[in-house]
């Protein structure tokens, strides 16, 4: 809601502004939810189990954060750019949600990281499909 | 409601989460308002006059991003870091909100983000009040 | 050199670490020059001109720093990952190449970010050959 | 070199650009030696005991990539925010690089890493002072 009513705003919106306010939602909270989930891992009793955990929500959130940014900006937007970013953001959330998916029964911050990278994973795809 | 689920699924969650919950939003929000709104601005007719506002935008966006990691962080808090960028993110939010406050009567954008920086300025505001 | 020393530091170094490396400091250097360029521009007295400039300058800078992150990461890679945002990389460094290059007889800063750009392109290309 | 001839681009550029470029670079670099740092503590087979290293080296790579971005700007520079920002960097600089000194033994990535820091954390100290 807020983040569409910004990107309207915009003196000349691009197309797909429902789509594009989407990712861009989705993007930013998945972002805090690797961020937040990272951290949990590395304080858990079972860590040594966490490590592909921790570096998958690592990587995961630093492609959202640069994902929610670039789709931010329609002035002089760069389609190739978007796209391959999105591919990236797809193929991190993927990875991430099915790492967090093996320890959602066990770990809550892996169950709400797994969720909010199946919500990234499928806004990406979305937007993509119109892009595309 | 979704950062605090995923803060209070720490092992060992902070003492006060509720306003370190309150700030990350605030802060993830404010960034995706700051990049949005330098990106407006960047098309307006009338950028000669929006410089300033683009540039204090730039480095809020920077330091709200920065400021919602590091607090997204319960394991090994480093107190005096998280003080120092909150001090940080209310200066760049009370910037670049008074800056967009100028602009808000003709830039629907500024009107959202100096809201956005407000909303941020306050909630790091509630935190450091208890982290003092 | 030390982002080299850096890498081969990790237990388990990735292979093709030099191309790793130097990619790694190649996305790093063009993040600060893209900065840097869309601040000077915004301050330039044709900033109408540099509209473009500022915007590709601005996404450039996002897609070199996540990429820049992402590959000095050697624990788990997520080589579908790092694939797709190199290609974005290559694609974000030459449009703002080409962007900078236009500038670059009055612009000094133009025409120094245009060559970061040319260098990150090139080393992310190089890298993208071994991984492909 | 590169990033001092960058900011000496700028149209006005700003006092002190020789320990703001130093700042800059020092920044960037313990930036990307945090998140290397990270990385390969994560891989190590005492990685119980480097948890502590692993969420300072974090927050120092999230504090000083925002920090080399801010002060990478002279258009409309925000002193306060500025001072701020190095304040916290100078604090995660220090405890990060005290964490990684304590396995600068046995870890080759911790010495370089807490080298790093010291650097930064110097650079920082030294533009503090002639902005104070």
């Amino acid at each position: 809601m807020t983040v569409a009513a910004r990107l309207a705003a915009h003196p000349a919106p691009a197309p797909h502004a429902d789509l594009l306010a989407a990712a861009v939602e989705a993007a930013l909270d998945c972002s805090q939810a690797c961020t937040a989930c990272a951290d949990a891992c590395l304080s858990e009793a079972d860590v040594e189990d966490m490590r592909r955990c921790v570096s998958t929500d690592l990587t995961c959130a630093d492609v959202c954060a640069a994902t929610a940014r670039v789709l931010s900006r329609q002035s002089a937007p760069l389609e190739d750019v978007a796209r391959a970013l999105l591919v990236a953001c797809v193929a991190a959330c993927s990875a991430c949600g099915d790492e967090c998916a093996q320890h959602a029964g066990h770990h809550e911050h892996c169950r709400l990281c797994a969720e909010a990278c199946r919500r990234c994973a499928d806004a990406c795809r979305a937007l993509l499909e119109v892009l595309a």
